[in-house]
């Protein structure tokens, strides 16, 4: 598969999973390094990010995804971004970002080692 | 310096010359390995990376940064995230995010392996 069907797959994949079933997300990150910017907090390892994800307050959430994009780097790494849109309970829906890092392991799955997600908001 | 600080003075480098000297920004871009994905449009080296950004069809462009995020990666890579706006001649500002890998190479500088460029725009 190349990058972007891979990222493809991950996306569906990382999105229905959050958005279904959030605790079980924390299953796609890498098991010995992975970091999460969210809003502008660091969140390092599979524990802090999954403290982080699940404290998030909303009951439901639906991510909407407009774009991805995909390109291989170095050290056999993909790199994802994503553009799209975040529904939760009532609100309106909100413009977010996100940028992933993905890194092939032995056992021959890709893991995020690095997350990046913002909301677009703007000053003034 | 740690990611954050080399993340910010990169795009404050990045944008300046984006804005002011477009042509120049080529020399940002690595050397040998370099990828543009513009609006889903892969670009590959140097050349194409130029030929697609000197022929964007504004001739005033201003980029104005909300949000600069960074992490270190494998391979002693770092990952920058920007959310921002974007003002060309007289169209209102648009948002935009993009998602830049760099690597340092053996002269000590720093150069763009991956870029990606999105406008935050949403289907319907």
């Amino acid at each position: 598969m190349d990058p972007s069907q891979i990222a493809n797959v991950f996306v569906k994949q990382y999105y229905d999973t959050f958005d279904k079933n959030r605790p079980d997300v924390v299953g796609l990150y890498h098991p010995q390094t992975c970091v999460l910017t969210f809003e502008g907090q660091v969140c390092s390892g599979k524990e802090e990010i999954m403290k982080k994800l699940t404290s998030l307050a909303f009951t439901n959430i639906q991510h909407v995804i407009t774009t991805v994009d995909a390109q291989p780097t170095y050290d056999d790494m993909i790199v994802v971004f994503v553009v799209g849109q975040l529904k939760t309970d009532e609100d309106n829906p909100h413009s977010f970002s996100q940028t992933f890092v993905l890194k092939k392991e032995a056992d021959n799955r890709l893991y995020v080692v690095n997350d990046m997600f913002r909301l677009s908001l703007h000053h003034g």
